[in-house]
């Protein structure tokens, strides 16, 4: 966990802000959730690896006695009923099951917020971290993930990222795959498993896995992957035909199969059509981790990022669990401490940033009518006493970002027209 | 803890950036400090009554059986290392010490974030809530106190709430008066204490409890309380002059007490000078209720809200003891989730906000056109499929604060300048 010091959290700000413009143009409405969930809920199998990673906080009134009580006695020990989110996906949807009924039918959401998870320290890994996410719940059709997308690029693309290319993929043409590659129903959510880590362990790698199961359907994925691999170095364009071209013959005429490549044909054209400005390429060993997805998903590279900046997917069942009735659902989420860094310095806000430099013996009301006096509509003033050293004083200022100093004579105060300002650093 | 739905979130969220403005203009940075800390931290003693309302976060790793073990030895269960914080001065005291060399030497800092109490449920109170303090570290002087109450001014100012008037006080006033009352020492952070419960339990309840410990020094207190009563009713102007001639007769020759009223005249002068744009009064009573203010304090009033919607004071002792080293410290703090429902309706953001309707047949890729015929710089907009009953649809849109609607008719997809945009509701 981290402390931000002011240049950091102006930088983090300013990008935030300039996603919550994107995001507020194309038509999502932000909400907040509280951080803490009942332990119940986080822990009801849909947040996946991420469920063990939780912060568990203690039970209030918890009384010494009473737990050691309970460890004598061999009962059950309840140390905790609430815990820290480790996403915002699981508030979401309980936020869902609390408010439908307030909101519009098709709800775009966006939340921005903290997640924390018990990561063991290392570079790049932190234990509380902002997630940045959009869903659209209650369109079943390929127009929620044409929005997310078109929205994530343009949010993307606002901050200078143009050079991300987005990864697609459909849950539903993985599972034909697998099964027409041979495995057993049971066999295919590890298999799927397997198959997520080629990134890490590498083609051999993952047909080992598979072959430990079911070796003559570890074969067959051998050979598609490495009929793929060229396309997918070259990107395969997201059409429908270029999608069923892909596919190893046999595959490409199962009904699943071209249903699911027409859906990406037309999740592509509808994302051209709404101006997204980030290339889509098919990648059909795409698989994202969580459980939880069941049709399209999603994923964003960027040259300079050894992992993903992004992602999501359509994820249909979910939200029904908390509601008792089901609601399409689609989401796609900005790993914002991953592109924080990527993002070249945004131009800083307009407006004058003075520094008032006044001699150490000014009495204080004269100092406040001075600052009064420099006050206005879109300026920021700060106020310092004089140093020994002026220079150092004003060096660092203009790294701080500050345009202008005003340096105070006594004899201005009563005549605070004469009071110029210096331009400082860059504008000098 | 509460979920803020979108006009709840959006109306806190223009409350707070109003917040950020002000205070950045007046010179303040903003950081961001985890919401974990470690316990010890936590529960040293300078969170006062809150420390005791502290949710502790579960040690990651305890297994069952060595808790178990522990609990059968008799040996102390060590359940946790972390907490959420309960304030945020803690976390700025902690922050002092790690980032002192990186900062400016009389540093102007601005915390908004949430914190954590474990309330009970009860009407205003909740136990995630937001905290905004503005804190300036490194100024021994009045200067600090007056940019802090001009700043805090100006931010309330901002709001529309200038129907705000500030309490004024002095510990140093408060510690000579129980001196002069004949309290000795040892009695005296008790009799503060009752005397902080003055708005609750009247005079009577206050000179009740005070007599416990030392009847005649209650007895003496009990005679300035009444003397007091009118003018603090009237309001005590914050002059040198009118502060001593609120004094008792024997307190008004006291050293101490003639340096603190001169003190706090130099606030006054010095906060009309910047433009301070809230009216300051003296009330002797004022206490406020942590133990570690040790000059200036002050509470805002508004006329509308039964407790306090802001304070503060200068607190020189508290950060050194994380330091190691002294600096003297003054902080104020807007009680943020009492004055948003202060708040009248702030103006919305300038810009149209447009309603797409299209039929539900729309293929997804003419409907991702249109949407982007239609996005504009400053525009949001959102599309909606046509339902059979549109009246209600359009008065929804309206009450979101919708402006306008674009009833997209089949043939205009490939003609997109035929589009137009029809006002809804007030525009209308």
């Amino acid at each position: 966990m981290r402390d931000f010091v002011p240049a950091d959290k102006r930088r983090r700000e300013r990008v935030l802000n300039k996603i919550r413009e994107s995001y507020a143009a194309h038509g999502f409405d932000e909400i907040e959730t509280p951080v803490v969930e009942d332990s119940e809920r986080l822990h009801s199998g849909m947040g996946g690896d991420n469920e063990k990673l939780s912060f568990a906080i203690l039970r209030r009134g918890l009384a010494d006695s009473d737990l050691r009580e309970a460890a004598n006695k061999g009962e059950p020990l309840a140390l905790s009923d609430l815990g820290l989110r480790f996403d915002l996906t699981v508030p979401l949807a309980r936020f869902m099951a609390t408010h439908r009924g307030t909101l519009p039918g098709v709800f775009r959401s966006l939340q921005i917020g903290p997640v924390w998870r018990a990561e063991r320290p290392q570079k790049g890994r932190y234990r509380q971290f902002v997630q940045c996410d959009i869903d659209i719940l209650g369109e079943p059709g390929q127009l929620a993930e044409a929005e997310l997308l078109v929205a994530g690029s343009a949010a993307l693309a606002s901050l200078g990222l143009s050079s991300c290319t987005i990864r697609v993929n459909d849950r539903r043409l993985l599972n034909v795959l697998l099964d027409w590659c041979g495995f057993a129903p049971e066999h295919q959510p590890q298999a799927l498993i397997s198959i997520d880590k080629l990134d890490k362990i590498g083609t051999n790698g993952v047909v080992a896995e598979l072959a430990e199961t079911d070796s003559a359907a570890a074969e067959r994925i051998h050979q598609a992957l490495n009929n793929w691999a060229e396309g997918i170095k070259a990107g395969i364009p997201l059409t429908t035909e270029s999608i069923l071209a892909s596919l190893p013959e046999g595959l490409r005429e199962r009904t699943e199969a071209v249903e699911a490549a027409e859906s990406l044909g037309q999740v592509a054209a509808a994302v051209a059509a709404g101006g997204g400005s980030l290339p889509l390429v098919f990648d059909p060993t795409l698989v994202r981790g969580m459980g939880y997805y069941t049709g399209t998903i999603f994923e964003v590279a960027h040259p300079e990022s050894g992992s993903s900046v992004g992602g999501g997917g359509r994820y249909d069942g979910m939200i029904g669990r908390f509601l008792g009735q089901d609601v399409p659902a689609c989401g796609f989420s900005i790993g914002f401490e991953r592109i924080v860094d990527l993002v070249s310095e945004l131009p800083e806000a307009e407006g004058e940033t003075v520094i008032i430099l006044v001699d150490k013996k000014l009495p204080v009301a004269d100092v406040m009518r001075v600052k009064q006096t420099l006050l206005a509509p879109g300026r920021r003033v700060r106020i310092e006493r004089r140093p020994k050293n002026v220079r150092n004083l004003l060096d660092r200022a203009t790294a701080e970002g500050f345009t202008h100093v005003a340096q105070i004579r006594e004899e201005q105060v009563e005549n605070p027209e004469t009071i110029t300002l210096e331009p400082l650093g860059r504008n000098a």
